[in-house]
């Protein structure tokens, strides 16, 4: 035994397979587990963090008013990659160990993004409303081959996503500002943004960082009836942009897994041609379980545990 | 010019891309359009086929109460792999010749079948409808990777349908009576129909011809849980033992895009927990334009026009 209390704030933490779990316990630590079954607020995070010698992190704001009292707050473990819920400098200041879980959620996403966009080709929800509804109504839909495909970022996912893509007979662009062209190694057509906008059927994001990429003037360079792909992040859109773009007819499809403020309830539920998933491109029991032990792996060693 | 008649009784028959329609024309043929727009009936069939030279086909009656009176009728040129709606040996007798479409279908239909697949893994159409209603609400789905998944059925459709899935990381295995364990050549695990249906977590049906596989025996050889595609024929499941595996909750999900009669509107709409399409397997711009681009060429080369 020991007297260490590790908090566990995301919401469906060993929710399929109790496996981290037991093997937290079984280190003989307390284990707190978020009482609101959802995302922290700042206040609740800084009564949730007070007495915590370790944190498996969701996203939750873990800014400096929150781990300003967090005075036993030793390490904190991000079920996840991103970690700009973390005020990273302050946390340092204060000897707190920063971890994440970057290769866990590659396949899942990349696998959530083939899904929707095979789901929207073939205007799945729309047939099997129909059907639901007593009627029968063939409509010609669109197969990935010869499909005009930009990524917006070539990361681990992105680059998984290409894989995948590929295996269909896609034809993929891919634009990356942190790639220069004398460096591509790769098979895809490396474009500028506002080449790959002009040209694309299909733009998926799959950006790190909360910069905007996609603002009026980026629509205004898109084709008619485009589909838009996001499981990055709601900031890389501008909400109002591509709400217009959607009311004006000029987009075909759209897909958004992430928002600009969560849980979203926004405009984009008005839509039919919008497809909404909350958040849940990470959520496969195999990714989760996998994330979730390298989560708990991680605070035990930063914890001096294992 | 000629004096020559062509029928076209598919209903949305160059619907997208005009090219094949455009091909016939060249020629000089009269084109005569299926005026009801859905499948014909019998007696519409008689009807239609009286004065026809060729009858560019899709699945309505061809037997021999229909062919009886087509006395100009020389060919059919079915659009689709299928001819068991056409009475061959009667067709024979008269002289007429059958062509159809082998290679067309595939693609369309295998990636039909990983789109549904992956849509009921990730609860894409419960997580969509849920955030259109205002609730944000997360799921844990699965992965295809480590899914075992039992083909029924190992011919075209079916073999492309094991590609695509070994590159999500399936475990594939195929019941296919045409195929004996000597001749293997493929990697996937060749099983008994019992074996395969006591281990799969997906069951999908790429059999050809109409005798039934899946009765009340087989549904209960299968796992709680189990998912079922049938993108092959109706025929191939017992109506009533599936409803009632889907009422007794043996079963996790469902997908048929192929009934026992067409247009379907029967029991299986009423269940959350079945995927219904409209058999549109095959229905790309892409699939249509190939497989109509090849009737259309069968039909000119059987009536010596080309």
């Amino acid at each position: 035994m020991n007297s260490l209390k590790i908090g566990i704030s995301p919401s469906l933490f060993a929710d399929t397979d109790d496996t981290p779990l037991k093997v937290l316990k079984d280190t003989g630590v307390e284990i707190i587990e978020n009482p609101y079954k959802r995302r922290l607020s700042e206040e609740e995070a800084i009564i949730f963090l007070k007495d915590l010698d370790g944190l498996i992190a969701g996203l939750e704001p873990l800014n400096k008013n929150v781990l300003l009292t967090a005075h036993r707050l030793k390490a904190i473990a991000r079920v996840g990659i991103g970690t700009d819920n973390v005020d990273l400098a302050y946390a340092k200041e204060k000897g707190i160990k920063i971890s994440n879980t970057p290769d866990g959620p590659t396949e899942a996403v990349a696998e959530m993004t083939l899904s929707v966009l095979l789901t929207i080709n073939r205007m799945l929800v729309f047939s099997n409303n129909l059907m639901h509804h007593g009627e029968w109504k063939k409509t010609i839909g669109t197969s990935i081959k010869g499909q005009k495909i930009l990524l917006i970022g070539y990361g681990r996912i992105g680059s998984t996503v290409s894989e995948l893509l590929t295996k269909f007979g896609a034809d993929v662009y891919v634009f990356d500002p942190f790639i220069k062209k004398s460096q591509q190694i790769f098979k895809e057509k490396l474009v500028s943004l506002e080449e790959g906008l002009k040209l694309a059927d299909v733009i998926s994001l799959h950006a790190s960082g909360r910069d905007l990429i996609l603002g009026q003037k980026e629509f205004g360079l898109m084709k008619e009836g485009v589909i838009l792909l996001n499981s990055a992040r709601g900031e890389l859109v501008d909400e109002f942009a591509l709400l217009d773009a959607i009311q004006k007819g000029k987009i075909g499809s759209v897909w958004f897994d992430v928002f600009w403020k969560e849980p979203y309830t926004g405009e984009l539920t008005k839509y039919e041609n919008v497809i909404l998933t909350p958040h849940i491109g990470t959520y496969t029991k195999q990714c989760r379980l996998s994330m979730e032990m390298e989560a708990v792996n991680n605070i035990l060693h930063d914890l001096d545990l294992k």
